[in-house]
């Protein structure tokens, strides 16, 4: 036991830190003319404790695996992580200063340009959810001694996805999880919901499986005995942590109309001075993890992917190229929202069922545990209806701002799924992955060529995409398999230089599409384009494709007229400079509502079926064969 | 009080009822040969207690305003509210059994099609939070007698959106609405995580604000208490029903792999056998709601927007707005994420506090209550950062499969919003809007502009969707207000037939263009149009535009260079067939993550800005001015 004098010098220490932490967040928000002081002062005690007393962390090895785990999930509060990292001799006060400015690597809120950062935060409910991936991954995977410690804001306990993410810690027993719940009362506007009712808090922290830890946010003591039991916790925890919202600074203290404002010079010098002044750039001891060595991830094996003769649907032979994945590497993980059956995910689960998340109904926290692993070097793969891949949308634009590698798989794409109806058709799913940042868009439309893309995403950073249907489709590909890239494309009929039309497809469309091409076969030479890479698109084949037809061209695609793969021919084209050599565009897409049907009447229905191509094609053709 | 022989005969009743509704979802989907029985026949009881006993609804005028109002949010749980249809009379046996065919209004999910269904279900989730908006207009807003009764699936309680409604029943006080849980313990694929854990729910949904009933789901007499007491509850209630999947034949009783799957004929013919035969199928009769008159929304006054000289932020203009519509009309609602400070929805709130909706930070259920209020004939309006929009992506696209009419307006749009960093900037929302079925896409430059595209907003069917800036932007309209249309552009500089460039540009870089123009004015005429409305987009300006400048287009906006404004005029244009006079075409749009900086920094980081434009326009033109 620490003697009494022990615990004085500990508590000075911590007010100390404490008292850096907040006067840095002014000066720093304050030369910025913008940031969050407020947000940050309410949670300088909570965050003095957890740095000097209980983070374990090598500041100088931010890569070292033992480390352990910190997001401020309120990623507002970003003058107080980065006087955090100043405290810690991670970053100097000059790099303080430039706080917000253009260049500098402390932007307004965190991103993992910095090396101590594990996640972007900024959109708020993010970093509770992406915390529980990392524990999870901590837990059931790697075994690993780090703790995961989440900031986590009140208002932001008004997001459903925080809810999800207590219910999984709960669920899954993650005693290695602690969220900090910074109850300062007020949220932007005004008032939280709940303001100061740390009893509803409690009760439904406890509801939803992690045991409850209420404190004042303020009291070294006592954040102190709650960290140590926290930790020591069998069971995951939320301290919830009474705080008044400008803590130290009383003419901006649980006052409304400081959100997000900055102090003026005045104000900072006034509030500075309160404090007990400039305090000098103290650098603080932090503990360091012990030494660990994390399991290695050597690949067991090369990667065996299936080779298919007979008609199977992408979706099946998503599932088993996972399966051969989980065989040749430790690396992977697999998570799906409780349809593993429908996206075949549980093809992994049978074989590596440590590897399997089950994830429930939770496509938020889906994508968030997605991108919590890969932080920790693992390579997942998360699955369900492409259609309900929309739900986790902020999520998925958070990890390209998080720089994150994750993979994901929307099955049951389009109209062609049939009698189930349009709420679980993905209509919008290919605008949506082209729009976001440096994303990697694959529609398969055949089980080859669809374990080849899945082997590619394993190798490939950023965010990934593939989209699978959910009927059998044919076997088109048996040859060349190796062929299949990023930014690639393969013509499937035709490929003359004379040919008299291109037809580009993905997907459900490509086999329309040779349905329609052996239709007139004989009076009209058409080019099937399978573009299956629909970002990076082909450019060089669509730009040939032009050339060869002199410019007749027709997108066929399952998918909203919007956004899809006939907006990435035509912006292709355009950025190529060969727009003006387009003769003829006929886009074939969704227009209308569709309703329930057979695959074969829903695609009909919608225009994109081989008898509408033909027509197409028909219009397309110049009056008499090129040079016929 | 009823005798002992009355209850035994409504008993009896709920018996024959709940018989029918079972033997009906089993033949409706065996003829479909797809659907889930199993799903269906959990909740038959419940459904059958509520149709007979509780509801008041008249089935042959479901546009009364004092119905009640009932939504699956299991909507995979069709047969069973199809077959409630036909016990209610309101379809006959005929139309049941064209359940999931081509052309049938009784699609695998439900939708508003049917005049009986307020709003599309299917994505798991949803109904609950739509509910919420039905149930907070009622008490709120129109002081309505009905009562709002939602079936929810055990499964979908994973989502987090089921605790934002709950948290917002809570919050509210809606002792009009009552959640109908049907724990019958399966999921798709497997147990649930709580199973029939009813203490766990019940714990969760107290914690949350809302009063459990737990019941046994299959005792009409447990339900038809639990029913009663609801109704006549001061505060919002959940009833916890305790089922069983597949209730009633004993071979699909409580098993797993029988999720969303139809009985063959011959196992078809065993259930019904096991349920005591054929049904004749009978009418049961519906109690009707007592008559009330909805509150008048008739127009208190003409329309007054304001007329702006000065720069102001079309944010801001969106605020007064809609203050001035609250004014004019009584029908107009505002819905607000904790933002309404930045958004400047708060302008709404000061002049009709009783129509404005604080919604915390909780964008799905924002958007969910946005269409529930719509079901009322209520005209929504919701707003928060146009960044967390995408957070209620799936909510969007659901309500355009429930054919809503509500307006979204999203703020900080954008990389000009400066300091914030790309966690607050959305560049992806124009994509996102896009590709929702039917929508409209708004970008205003100027604040006159904005004011009259808000006007217009309300009067407009279907979705649309209004991109507000942060900064403060000039006045570039003062006349022709009353031209700005759906579909419509502006030439803002140049618009002679001589034109040597067009520059496309909305909102922001509209005043970057006009610079640019300004700069090389007298060595190049170039055309600059405001293309405010992205969607429609103005394809005869776009054309007249190609014609004029011999097809030398620059785009530029301030979104991912994926699925906006760039997209939306090549998609015109090769729509139009006119592609091939595009002689040279720039796209100036955001290809690198951005970070903080100032907006003009930011702005010209991302090739966007004025000076960019400048050398777009210079490499774009002619080498001598034509004709010239």
């Amino acid at each position: 036991m620490a003697t009494a004098a022990q615990t004085d010098t500990k508590i000075e220490l911590y007010r100390d830190l404490a008292r850096q932490l907040r006067v840095d967040s002014i000066r720093c928000s304050t030369a910025a003319g913008s940031g969050h002081p407020t947000s940050s002062l309410s949670a300088a005690d909570l965050i003095a404790v957890l740095l000097a007393g209980h983070l374990r962390y090598d500041f100088g090895q931010p890569d070292n695996p033992a480390n352990d785990h910190l997001i401020f999930s309120k990623g507002h509060a970003s003058p107080l992580i980065y006087a955090m990292f100043k405290a810690a001799g991670a970053i100097s006060d000059d790099e303080l200063m430039t706080f917000r400015k253009f260049g500098s690597r402390l932007e307004g809120h965190p991103t993992p340009i910095l090396p101590w950062v594990d996640v972007a935060t900024g959109s708020l409910g993010q970093g509770l959810p992406i915390g529980v991936g990392i524990a999870l991954a901590g837990k059931r995977v790697l075994d690993a001694p780090y703790h995961v410690w989440i900031l986590v804001g009140d208002s932001e306990s008004a997001e459903g996805s925080i809810w999800e993410a207590f219910d999984h810690a709960g669920h899954e027993g993650l005693a290695n999880l602690t969220a900090i719940l910074d109850v300062n009362r007020l949220g932007q506007r005004g008032p939280t919901e709940l303001e100061w009712d740390m009893g509803a808090y409690a009760a439904r922290v406890r509801a939803f499986g992690v045991d409850p830890i209420v404190i004042d946010g303020h009291d070294p003591a006592e954040i102190d005995d709650a960290y140590g039991r926290a930790r020591g916790a069998g069971r995951p925890t939320a301290i919830l942590a009474r705080t008044v919202k400008g803590k130290g600074v009383s003419f901006i203290e649980n006052k409304e109309g400081w959100h997000g404002k900055a102090l003026d010079p005045e104000q900072a010098k006034q509030a500075i001075a309160e404090l007990g002044g400039e305090t000098r750039s103290r650098t603080f001891a932090v503990a360091k993890p012990e030494r660990w060595d994390r399991p290695s991830m050597q690949r067991s094996g090369s990667l065996a992917l299936k080779t298919y003769t007979e008609p199977i649907a992408t979706r099946k032979a998503y599932g088993e190229a996972l399966a051969a994945l989980g065989a040749a590497r430790k690396d992977v993980v697999v998570l799906d929202a409780e349809v593993s059956n429908s996206t075949h995910a549980e093809d992994f689960k049978k074989t590596a069922p440590d590897r399997f998340f089950e994830m429930y109904i939770a496509e938020q926290q889906m994508v968030a545990a997605a991108v919590g692993m890969q932080v920790l070097g693992l390579v997942p793969f998360a699955s369900t209806f492409a259609a309900f891949m929309t739900r986790a949308f902020d999520f998925i634009r958070m990890a390209a701002i998080s720089r994150a590698s994750i993979r994901l798989c929307g099955s049951h794409a389009g109209v062609s799924i049939g009698e189930d109806g349009p709420s679980q058709m993905a209509l919008e799913d290919l605008a949506m992955m082209r729009a976001v940042h440096g994303s990697t868009v694959f529609y398969p439309c055949d089980a080859n060529q669809t374990a080849r893309l899945v082997g590619l995403m394993a190798e490939r950073g950023g965010i990934s995409y593939l989209r699978t249907t959910r009927e059998k489709t044919p076997i088109l590909y048996t040859d060349r398999l190796e062929e299949f890239r990023v930014g690639g494309s393969r013509i499937v009929r035709g490929g003359q230089p004379d040919d008299a039309v291109a037809v580009i497809a993905a997907g459900i469309t490509v086999h329309e599409a040779i349905k329609a091409a052996e239709e007139v076969k004989g009076t009209i030479k058409v080019r099937v384009i399978d573009a299956y890479s629909v970002k990076p698109i082909d450019t060089a084949a669509l730009v040939d494709a032009v050339r060869a037809t002199g410019g007749r061209l027709c997108v066929v695609e399952d998918h909203w007229i919007e956004g899809g793969l006939g907006d990435a021919v035509l912006a292709a084209l355009a950025e190529a400079g060969v727009a003006g050599n387009i003769q003829r565009f006929v886009h074939l897409a969704v227009r209308d509502m569709p309703g329930s049907g057979t695959p074969a009447e829903l695609l009909d229905g919608a225009g994109i079926s081989a008898r509408h191509i033909v027509n197409a094609v028909r219009e397309l053709a110049p009056e008499r064969p090129r040079g016929g």
